[in-house]
This record gives structure tokens, C-alpha cells and sequence, in this order.
């Protein structure tokens, strides 16, 4: 099991956040300044984008932004959830011109990122949903929700377009929700280059497990093209530094990551309201190295036969081990370590 | 749109219930007691049974209270969840005797819902799962999982064999948990046979719209063959009543149910406690029925328009008009009911 | 039991909103346009102010605007929640200036409710609270907190210091975050003007009854003195419109609220992202209207006979009655209306 | 700091499980098998024991058993909650024959644990709440439970009569459900001999910081009696093994025992429904071995220090330095060690 660190994270992370009661918890900054504190951060080596109208005005600057803190444009992200004319939905919209809109910020995205020389765009159809009961037609508007996707699919196959999911917010009800969902909607659509963006604290809001969800996706047809990371309490997406809420899920999802050969990015997606942004993003990414650091130091071998042997109790040894090691507790383990079927005997 | 009430029961219900701290919150009820009790209740023109091991030694004997209380076997559930020998999963278990038992106790199922006239198998893997992290080999139980249903919908194609949902319990995470992964499931089994059970109060648990999961089976293959119905307050199975906690969310369900045509039945299934159980079985038909009579006085095109209007004052418009009537809170309706055009003017 | 309609709701519902994504959902209006679109509602007889700076430097014009629309100043609330300085904190700041201003705050907006003619200021400790494990000093900061709060109810005792609790957003922990907790801080404060804000929406959020909630205010020391009112789907605090979501406890919350001799007002406090604001508050009046008519039909000494015996089926049938009455839904009531005794026997 | 290992486990702890679908899922074991199992385990120094009537008929018996094990009787818990006849509530039941029962329940247990040479007895009243909107009379109700707890802590004042908190479970609302009504109750009960049990999976599941419940116990009068510890998944009480799925959480919970000067037993309370019991105590104790040696690593006053700055990044960079020490992750460190101050200039 070889360490694959291929970190990134979304550029406007490292700046202010604001939330519904507060405009601005920091200071704005420049897009110069969001590049050279994403390239001060030694463990990332790419960002990610939002297509902002703004953004897309300036593709030349960020080419050369790009290319001076020698960081890769990981995935590109079309702006669905910013602009109030998609409030009651982009794809799904039952306006016709709203539609045709969202196919229209899509495939903008997808040339934005040809030209900044990348393969990713991530759609995050986050107004696609109803918020009462009584509120939509739930089949016309999953048909439109498909088409629109799948038409934009079509305009250039040399670029994945990647569907992310998240069960709620800003709809008290988003309709592209979990993993099933997600994986019979790009089946549905049925284009090569349409796959799922997997982002971790999105799963852990929906009560998944996220490494169940990687094995889900690499067994429905390999679907998993990009990762989303944050921590959460589960109950709602508060998108907090990585590793700052749990660690076991962590541990068990890059282990999934690896032992399904998952290739791509890991991207860093918080929102650091009261933390410095760009320190934030460095902790994020120091734990991630330090979780695949207790990952390098573990015979995947032995976490497989764990794995086969379906045991609570062994599943916590291993985790305590590969967090504590062997010299760390040993008084409880010498006990526990008895063979399983010898303490079993009454 | 017209009323079609096929209401059924788990003959379990009318009678006691434990739980994890007290094994018997009421007294035991003999088999001959649960359908007299049950045929009791005017709504109810069904029962749905478990196949116990006592309930498949008493086969002619259930045919004949079926008769004698003119009851239709709705369904029939093979018992995955009560043995320990399926503790650590049925059909997924990794113990290939484990996982032939869990076959044969589906087609013994199957040959005696054929033997009391009913054409309707409904399996709840609930022990297929895992509790800890680092517990479960994904890929492999859920290729056991599938194969195992597999080989049992083929057991005889006559009968049809509906996979449940439910989120959680009793393992802390179960493989057949949301309406997404099942339909996968069930696509992934590819039998004629193979189809899905909604149990309303499982997709509350998984946070899903009940009415939504039905337009989503419907449109994903028709995949919907069964419901049962509870009431919760949403972070927990809690199988109670029908309509005690929630009204809208069944207005909207029984809509859909109609919508996309659902000819099945409506099966109570639920825990109560505390309460006299045949007295909580007619509590609950009665509310589905005054819930229906709610939609059988509203015309079902108007509906129609205010879901494809997506505004969420409108939704909630119908549904106060659909419990209150016109002729309640008129004074508030009064405004209320100005054109949205004409309000929204600034 | 005599009807009691004292609605208001806060002067910025009727107007847009914004959350983490979108910061505009609909256009921006003038105070002037929000009072004539509040005053248009012919069941709200009062509004409730945020006092914003801007608020503050315009006290006359908002007298003058409450007299034109004949609306009653409900309750004032300082604004401790939309200000980088409190981000980390108010009242519990480690920052002996930013407590002063939190101080501060309280107070203008007590002087300017007495100018306006309103004898009650609502505090939200929105920003006191912490994200993270080992972040805070538990102890220090909630010595400030209750200190804090302390000082500005001496400001001026003519004048309630309402505290409102919520269980956590915009801190993913807030301090002030249950109906038990808050009792306490506000026994621990220990002045007379002090006391608590039930907003049904948080009270759901922290999987509280909101009707026991209003019991246990009602007898840990009268300390309920002022109500927001909304809905959601418990797990967030999703601002909706009231009885949008839920019915049975709005009606035991109304019927609590009686009980206990409540005689302040219920004001209506949401978040109508997408809704036209003037018609969701509107809705939202017409709904409680509609649910206090429906208690104003029902004995109450009946309710009271209901709670006595303790019994789950006769609470359903309670409700089922409140919403549907006698005519409806007549044929399942026939048979569970059998005397409980006759139909447990087995 | 010092280190104080002062672990115990409930006796059934070690034995087998059951719930609600499953009656038994492994083998039942004898009082002295299971004091034998108990006993095995080297982390552990003293057992809890549930006074069930069996126990009760027992009591040389188990003093017998204790001696022989070389373990002491930390706590006994009166049995409310197994019983049919407290299913409507034991202390608070509308029936005052069964109110005295639970009374004399309590002062059996009260006798009992003061023959076995145990000063502490932990309530738990399970039964006492509701399922259902109006069906309970909250403020009756309430008075009934505060004075049957009252009368018995008034029994023999030289027992600790020690309350414990559960949101839910198994009713859908327990009265006593949070740490601030906790606290409320114990204050009106006001008997010196009364307190509250923390148990640590009650406090995730009531979305409490375990710390933060410690630090308000602690500041409201020195509440804190006893702790029960067991891990879940904030959702519901799933009583896992202690740390398999958080760490953080018990890092700051022990350095907030330490802080606040807890000196009583921290006693192990799970239901390992498919793992052989006696191991699954073992590995919690070795959980929490590991966890309290990592933070007798770490320096209380560098922690306090972090604590009085509030700052998110530096609560992380602590925990990631608690589990990896200084020689792991050294890479992401060494960046995200600048001040603060540094790397927040723009």
C-alpha cells in the first residue's frame, strides 16, 4: 500500500466566509492573495474553482496565477447555488430559460477548465429540490434534472462531469441526496464522462459510512471521479477542519480509497468561519497526512483479514493499533489480545 | 381519483411487544386471539405474517383463521432477524451454511405464502450490516447479499420477492438502508420477481419524503410492490401510530401512491409498547382512512397545479385547505388567497 | 378557554433573505415597505424589531411607522449575531472589550424599546459557543455569559431581558442551547426582569416537546416570557412556515400555553428564502388561526381528562378528532370508540 | 495531572444482549461466570450491579462473589425499567400504588448496595415520559417524579442517590433527558445526598459535549455523582465500545474530569449485542487507558492555554498533537506551527 497524497483544496477557502446571519466573519481578499496563501501551504499541490461570473472573466490571470504557485486546477465547479434565478432550481427549474441557463453555466465551466488544462467539472446541483411537501412534481422535475445534466455532459467528452450530492441545504430537500440516488442518476444519464463527486461530510450528514460509500460507487459501475473532505457532527454540514471531529471514518475511507485503486484528488472543501482560512486548510491537510501516515504504517494485509473476520472487537483493535501503535496501552491490550474463541469459552 | 382502501396489519401487531430492557411489555396473545383481534377491526380486510418457525409448522391452521376471519396473507416475511445464528448478516454472512439458511428460510417463505394464497414475499436483510468501522469487507457481503436474494427470487418466479429498507437497527449501519442503494439492488439482482418494500417510516429515518421515494421506485422501473406504514419523529424507528405524529407528509404520500397508480395493499406494522395493540392497529386505519377522505374531497388536478407552480406558500396553502377546509381560518385565508402577483409587488 | 390571538412577527420576515450560498434571495426592501407590507396582514397586530445600527439611528421614523400601520413594538432584540467582533463570542468573549460592547448593545436596545414603547428585549446568544472539542473554557466563559447578561438586566428593571436559547447554528455549540440549560442561567442571573424565549423552531431542533417546554418554564419560576414561532423537520433549524411541517404539536403547544396562563405574544420568526415573505408570514398566521380555532373547538376539560389517563391510542384519537372531527373518518371511529377496558379483553 | 484509573463495568456487561427483534443473541451465563469474566479483565477494579429482584434473593451471594474477584460494588441501579408495570412511568405514574413501588424499589436498592458495601445507587427512570402529544400531563407528572426520588433519597441519607439523563428509549421522550432538567431536578429535589449520573453516550445522543455536561455539572453545585461511558454514533444510544468511534471527545471529557476534580469511577455501560461481552469491556478499558495515557503525555496548563484562546486551528493542531504526538505529520506541522498572527497577515 504506497502513499498517494494528491491534496488539494477549493481557492476560496483559505479566505472569508459568511453564513445567514453574518455578510463577512474576515476580511475579503484578492484572488492574488487567495493563490499565494493556497501556494504557501506545502502539502497541496492543487486548487479547485468555483465558476464564478467573475472567474470566467478572468481565465488569463488565473492560467498565470495558476502556474506561478506551480498549483494544478483540480476540478472547476459551475455556479448553480449563487444566483437567486436558480433559487427553486437550476436543471430542474420549470422555467425553460432557468434550464437552459444551468446547461449554459455548465458548459462555460467545462471550457474554463479545458483552458486552464483541466479534465473535472463538479456539479453541485444545490438548488435542485423543494423545501415543503405539496412543493414539485418529483418525476417531471428528475427528468429535467437528468436531460440537463446529460445534454451538458455531451458538449465536450474529453471532460468529466462529476454530480455531487448532499441530502439537504440549501433545500430543506436536495433531490441528487445520497450515494443510491446519485449512482441511479449517472446511470440514468448513461454518458462516459459522467461520474460522482463524493464529498465526505456530505456522506456523513446522510448517515453513511464514507468509506462504504467509495466501495458503493467503485462496485456500480466505478463512478467515484473526485473527493470533497471536511468533518462534521453528522447532523449537519458544518464543514470543519478535517480530522477535527472523528478520525476511525477517516482511517477506513482512505483505506477504501486505496484498496479500490481511487487515483484522483482529495480536495479540502470547508468553511472556516472564525479560523483563519488558510491556516485552516494547512491543519485539514496536516491531519489527512498524519490519518495516511497511520495507514502507511499498517499491513493492508492484516486490516483484509480483519475486515473478513467480521468482528466488533477485532475492528477496535486494529483501530486503537493503528492510532496508539503497539506501545500505547498495552496493559488492556495483553488481556484482549487472547484469541477470540479461548475468552469466548464459558 | 378514486379511494382504494386496502389496509392489512402484521398479525403481530395486535398483539404485545418488548424491547431491549423489558422482554414482555404485555401479556401473550395465542394465534387464535391475534386473528380474532385483528378481524375485529372493520378497516383492515388483511393480515401480513412472519414465518416463524411455529407460524410454517401451523400451515393449515393459519389457512383456516385466514378464512374464518376473512383476512387475505398479504404478505409473508421469512425470519432473518430474530435468530443469532444471522447476527453478523443472512445473506451476507461470512459463513457460506450462515448464508444458505438465509436462502432456505426465503423459500420456505415462499412455498408457504403459495400454500395460504398469497403471492407477496417481503425480506428485511436487517442483520445484513455491520456496527464498527473496519468491520465489514464492502464488496464482498454485498455480492453475497445480492446473490443470495438472487437465488431465491428464482426459487419460484411466481411469487414476488420485495427487499426493505431501513437505515439503521438493529446493526448501527444495514447494506439495505435508503431507497437509492435498494433500487440499485434490486436493478443488480435483475429478476423479473425482484422488487421493493417501502416502509414509510424507514424513509422518514433516512430523512427521504415518503411520497418522493414512491415517484422515485415508480421511475426507476416500477420497483415499488409493498408498503408499510408507521409514524416517527424522524431520528428513530419508532413504529408508532399512523398519522400521531405527522399529517402532510402522509396527505402527500397517499397522493402519490395514487399518482403513479399503486394498486397494492397498505400494511400497518408497528411496535406499540404500551398500548393495547389491536386498539393502536384501528387508530392507525382510521387515520389513513380520514387521511384519504382528506384527498378523496380534493381534486386532484388542482394539486397537480400547485406542484407545478413550486412555490412553497402555495403548498402550504393546500395542505391547510386540505385539513381545515374552507370554511376554518377563513380570516386568514381571506388575504392569503390575494394573487402572488398582486402581493409580491413591492 | 378563550381564544387569544396576540400575533406578531419579526419586521424583516416580510422582507428577503439570504444564507451561505446566495447572499440575496429576493430584492432589497425599504423599512417603509416592509411596515406597509407587515401592516398589510390582518392578523398580525404587532412586529418585532432587530436593532441594528440602522435601526437605532432611526428611532423616530420607526415610531411614527408603527403608529401609521397601528403596530405594536413586540420585543426588541440587540443585534449580537451579525458582527465579526462577536464571532467568537458576546457576552463570553475572552475580550473584556468585546463583553463591554455585548453589554453595550443590550442596553441601547433597551433604551430604544422604552422610546418605541416596548417593554421587552429578546437576547440571542447566537455567537457564544464553540466548534470544536478543547476549544473553549467551559467554566470562565459561562461566568461571563450570566455576568454579561446580568448587567444589562440592572440597566433597567421596567424593562424583561428575555434570554432565547438554541441548540447550535451558527456555533456548531451554542452555550445557551436547551430549555434546561437556559433555565438555569437564567435562575444563576437572578433578576427579576430576567427571563426566557421559547422559539418553537429551536425547542424542536433540541428534540424538546415545545408544549413541555412551555410546562417546565411555566413551573421552574413563571420564567416564560415571550414565544418566536416556526417550523421544521427537527433536524436544523429550517425557519419555515408554521404548521407547514407539523400539526399535533402546534395544537399541545397552543393547548400548554393556555394551561399555563401565557398572555404574551407569539411572534412569528422564518426564513422565506424563496417564498414572497409578506405570503409565508401571512400563511403563517392563518395557520395558527386555523390551529387555535380547531383548540377552540375542543373542551378543555376533555384535554385535560385525555392527559389524566395516560394512554397513547386516546391521544391519537384526541388528535385525530381535533383535526377531523366527529363526521370524518366515522367509520374507523365507530369501532376504536369501544370503551378500552371491552377491547383489551383477550 | 495524575493519572486516576478508577475503571468499572456493569456486571451483565459481560454477559449477553438482547432487543427488540432478537431475544437472546448469545448464550446466558451464570452470576459466577459472569464475575468470573468480569474478574479476567485487569483494567477493571470494581463491577455495577442492577438490583433485580434475582440479585436482590442473592446478596451473600455477590458479596461472596465481589470478595472473591477482588472487586468492588461501584453503584446499584434499582430496576424501573424492565418491569411491565412501570411502562407508563414509575415515579411519575398516574397510579399511586405503582408510584410506591418505584419508591420502594429504589430503598431496596438503597439497602442493598449498603450490604454490599457500596455508597452509591444511580436511578434511572426509563419508563418515566411520554410517546405521544397530549398524552401526558407534564406538570402533575413532574411533581409526582421529583417527590418519589425525594422520598427515597430521604431513606438513608449516607447513600448517594444519583439521577442519569437519556434524551429518548425507551420512551420517545424521557422526562429526565438532558444535563440543564438534570440538574433542575436534583436542585428542587434538594437532598444532599441526591446527584446526577453522566452517561457519556446519553450526553452525544442529547448532541451534548460530554465536557461541557462535566464543567455545567460541576459549576452548578457539584453535581457529578457517577459516570457511565460507552460510544455511538450521536444518533442513538448504540452503547459501542468506548473510543471506536470517537476520540476527541473522550480526550477533552477526561482532561475536564481532571479539570474539575472528579475522584468518583468512570464505569463501562454497553450492549455488545454480537460481540462476546467480556472482550468488548476489555477493549473500552484499553480505550480508555490509551486515551487518558495520551493525555498524561500532554501538559494541563499547555492545554488551559489553548483553551483561553478560542481559536479553532489551535484546538485541532492540540488534538492532532494528543494522537500523533510531534514525529508524525511533522511535514503538514511545520508550516501550520507559524503564529498565528504570521500567517493571518494578508
Amino acid at each position: 500500500m504506497n502513499a498517494n497524497r494528491k491534496y488539494s483544496a477549493f481557492l476560496i477557502n483559505v479566505g472569508s466566509c459568511s453564513d445567514r446571519f453574518c455578510s463577512a466573519y474576515g476580511p475579503p481578499f484578492t484572488v492574488e492573495r487567495l493563490f499565494a496563501r493556497a501556494g504557501s501551504i506545502d502539502l497541496l499541490s492543487g486548487v479547485d474553482l468555483v465558476a464564478t461570473d467573475d472567474t470566467l472573466a478572468r481565465t488569463g490571470e488565473i492560467k498565470d496565477l495558476l502556474s506561478a504557485h506551480d498549483l494544478k486546477a483540480v476540478s472547476v465547479v459551475p455556479d448553480h447555488f449563487t444566483k437567486p434565478e436558480f433559487k427553486q432550481g437550476a436543471f430542474s427549474s420549470t422555467d425553460a430559460r432557468i434550464r437552459a441557463q444551468a446547461i449554459e453555466a455548465t458548459t462555460r465551466a467545462m471550457d474554463f477548465a479545458a483552458e486552464v488544462g483541466c479534465d473535472l467539472v463538479g456539479v453541485w446541483p444545490g438548488q435542485d429540490g423543494y423545501d415543503y411537501a405539496f412543493q414539485a412534481d418529483y418525476l417531471t422535475e428528475r427528468d429535467r434534472l437528468a436531460d440537463g445534466i446529460r445534454q451538458a455532459c455531451r458538449h465536450n467528452p474529453a471532460i468529466t462531469v462529476a454530480v455531487e450530492y448532499k441530502l439537504k441545504e440549501p433545500r430543506t430537500h436536495n433531490y441528487v441526496n445520497t450515494v443510491g440516488t446519485t449512482a441511479l442518476l449517472v446511470q440514468e444519464i448513461a454518458e462516459a464522462n459522467c461520474g460522482v463527486v463524493l464529498d465526505v461530510g456530505h456522506a456523513l450528514l446522510a448517515y453513511e459510512s464514507p468509506a462504504e460509500s467509495v466501495a458503493l460507487l467503485h462496485r456500480h459501475g466505478g463512478l467515484l471521479r473526485h473527493i470533497h473532505i471536511n468533518d462534521n457532527y453528522r447532523s449537519w454540514d458544518d464543514d470543519m477542519i478535517v480530522g477535527s471531529v472523528r478520525t476511525h471514518e477517516y482511517l477506513e475511507f482512505f483505506y477504501w480509497l486505496r484498496r479500490t485503486g481511487y487515483d484522483g484528488w482529495v480536495t479540502i472543501d470547508q468553511f472556516p468561519y472564525r479560523e483563519d482560512g488558510r491556516d485552516a486548510v494547512a491543519e485539514s491537510a496536516a491531519w489527512m497526512d498524519a490519518l495516511e501516515g497511520a495507514l502507511d504504517a499498517t499491513d493492508a494485509d492484516e486490516i483484509a483479514a480483519v475486515l473478513a473476520r467480521k468482528d466488533g472487537v477485532e475492528a477496535s483493535r486494529l483501530m486503537r493499533r493503528m492510532l496508539f501503535g503497539d506501545g500505547r496501552g498495552a496493559h488492556g491490550m495483553e488481556r484482549t489480545c487472547e484469541p477470540i474463541l479461548a475468552s469466548t469459552s464459558r
